[in-house]
């Protein structure tokens, strides 16, 4: 498959498909985007192209994200919220779904689905390209795309090039490490750079053994811990994640909900210029009061987003911007 | 807050926020709407401003109100039809789900929601405005703001100025008067005016207590009635309202369900000038066979509808029309 | 009621409302579709017109297919999936929820429905145009249409004049010939030409008396089998059908389910130029294996059809194309 493109990918499937140099032109795509945005409510570049935005599991937040990036730009969406009501469900497979709405005339694809390979088998079927907007508990690569880029714009460094912001950095994640799968993203994108990692949960939601192997193999440095106030001095960036209801049972989402609050208290003992990130939605792990604090970076992350993903779609789209 | 546009307000959250003044605004630029779009299909005075119609609660009719109004301005929408399978609902608040859409770049907020206080709850967290488009059983302003300005189009006389073409006028309302948040909006909205009301209902569902407080606070002539025979031969204007299934218990229903059907025998009995409303959906109330009567304002109901909702997108975000 | 557009149609309801002359039309205009959009993703020729596409049965590819064709054109969309949700399910009826939505400045209104008479219904009391985008067990123009748009251009001769590729062929339908509209449709308007048509099912599904008897009134030579090995030899067009789960009970359907699988075996008793077609979803009647056939046609009615709903968008509502 010959790419033709300046990100040289067809597909955005997964994080491992990132080096340094990718990040480094998403980062200041998105840039330029943020740039434009401010003088231009809407472009132009991506006129006459229709994105299918396929949720086969609910998510506003990314689903909207998507539809904004595709109209700010220019281009149309046409939304399958495949949930209950569609004839997906007439018996019928994902690929022939999906093959359908590229027959349909759509020129993109955003799927977000509940099994881990959902992406990966449109990208096998589909001859225009794919971006996987969350597929099973493994990968959700634009979740992590725009948290690296979230923590490049939240570091102020003079350098513009993006791992000088991030090397040597102490990034701690905590919260539900084995179901989540933005935590598997962005450790794996992270791990790109020369960053410290610090993992806290309690043991029954600790990281998958899979997640450690692969950091391990990567040289990545890092530790496991239960007490979130172990780390949270040295931390650089803290990384809360939601405790996902969803997939665990009800006795186990008792036990962990609650057990690591963010709260004005905790945020006393951080770093004065710690960032600190969650993907949305929470479920009482930051408490409202914290939403002041500068350093909390969640809603702009959401911004953030926005400017990443129409960078995705105008570099896959071979938009000049 | 100072809010610079030349309705005076940052957004729309209750009747209350309505005077003479802004009234007549918004009938002059909803007619101003309507003259454009008779020349011109689609303007360009909100593009790339994208509309985030937020229903958390079903109403086809008012969403797509919304959403075509947003549209012919030349607007985008984004849809978030928030009863079962959004995001919202895993465990979010209301207030972090609509900054969430904040960040991800929506101008501006049509809220649909069960409580009464949801709006308010929404501008209070937001920097972009909010238009009630229906909360909990209290206000539903677009809908009071339709009415007020169905009724002074269908009362045909040379006054531009509306106090002068609604002064004087017997407003009727029948029906649910209990369960019916437009008539209450409506009610308080027509308070601004010097007109008479007459309440006709089973006691059952008799206006509450709250809004005769706030009519006779306003020094509103009215009085209340169980038959509508009684007060048809004066009656201006016949405001018929939905029965609120989903709002009262079955036996209930049925008894009011079909207590005031109008017909054409009714119709003979009124003004020949009368104005005929409802804010539909219609489920009995009025005989079919009236639609052909010309003092049947209904659909035409829904047609200002547009044009009130464009005037108020236009004129929130200062747009010049 | 007098039409001025070039089709001659007010509304597109059945497929008794077409001839020769009208299907010729429809496969230019639709060819012409084709040609601009290889040269422009988006045309300007429907914009300002909004497209009501009202789905009170879920079509996922037939409601894209219409969105995608509205948008291609410049026009924009409101979708109305009325499936649970919306206030067409207060009680009202679908004629008030339409006449709504024709108010709230809709320009044309694709109908899909559980009940038969559906789309005639709306094409009374509205004075927009209608099409009929499947209608309970009876009627699926468009899907009618497009079919034969495709065999049309499957068959490659070099005459221009759609009867004449048409005219002399043989056409099989197998599978589900009871329940499935779209056979009823399509037999209906092959009718037109000069094809030997083959019904093969198994007796419990074959196609009902009111079929047999309106192709017995059009002089049309058919015959029945229950063998597909029978017929194929001599077969041109291959016309496949999804068994209709959701229209028949369980047992019945296994047993069905599976009698009549295409797969490569059979392929190689077909001619070499026969067309394959299924209007999708498909639940097993075509093996995978076969897609990589070149006479698999499938994907590519899809196609047609995007051309073919763009066609009717634009003579509908009389755009210059």
């Amino acid at each position: 498959m010959t790419v033709s493109n300046r990100l040289g990918l067809k597909h955005v499937l997964s994080v491992s498909q990132f080096d340094r140099e990718k990040l480094q032109l998403i980062c200041e795509t998105a840039d330029r985007m943020e740039r434009i945005r401010t003088s231009q409510r809407k472009m132009s570049i991506l006129r006459g192209y229709i994105l299918a935005n396929v949720f086969c599991e609910p998510s506003t937040r990314t689903d909207k994200s998507f539809e904004f990036a595709m109209k700010r730009l220019g281009g149309d969406v046409g939304s399958i919220n495949d949930v209950h009501v569609s004839s997906f469900s007439k018996g019928e497979d994902l690929e022939d779904g999906l093959r359908s709405l590229e027959a349909c005339s759509a020129d993109i694809v955003a799927l977000r689905h509940t099994e881990d390979d959902a992406a990966k088998r449109a990208a096998a079927v589909l001859s225009i390209p794919v971006i996987n907007a969350g597929a099973g508990r493994e990968e959700h690569p634009t979740q992590a795309l725009l948290d690296v880029y979230t923590l490049v714009k939240e570091r102020k460094t003079t350098s513009e090039v993006i791992h000088e912001r991030i090397d040597g950095l102490t990034v701690t994640f905590v919260g539900d490490l084995k179901n989540g799968r933005t935590v598997r993203s962005k450790a794996l994108l992270l791990s790109l750079f020369d960053v410290k990692m610090r993992f806290v949960s309690p043991p029954s939601i600790a990281m998958p053994e899979s997640l450690r192997a692969s950091l391990r193999e990567r040289n990545v440095s890092f530790t496991e811990h239960e007490s979130l106030e172990e780390v949270i001095r040295e931390t650089d960036v803290l990384y809360v994640t939601r405790t996902q209801r969803e997939r665990m049972d009800k006795a186990e989402y008792l036990k962990v909900q609650g057990s690591y609050v963010v709260d004005a208290q905790l945020m006393e003992l951080a770093k004065p210029d710690m960032v600190l990130m969650h993907p949305l939605p929470r479920t009482g792990e930051i408490a409202k009061a914290v939403d002041q604090d500068p350093r909390a970076a969640y809603f702009r992350q959401i911004q953030n987003g926005l400017y990443v993903r129409m960078a995705l779609l105008a570099l896959l789209l071979d938009a000049s911007v």
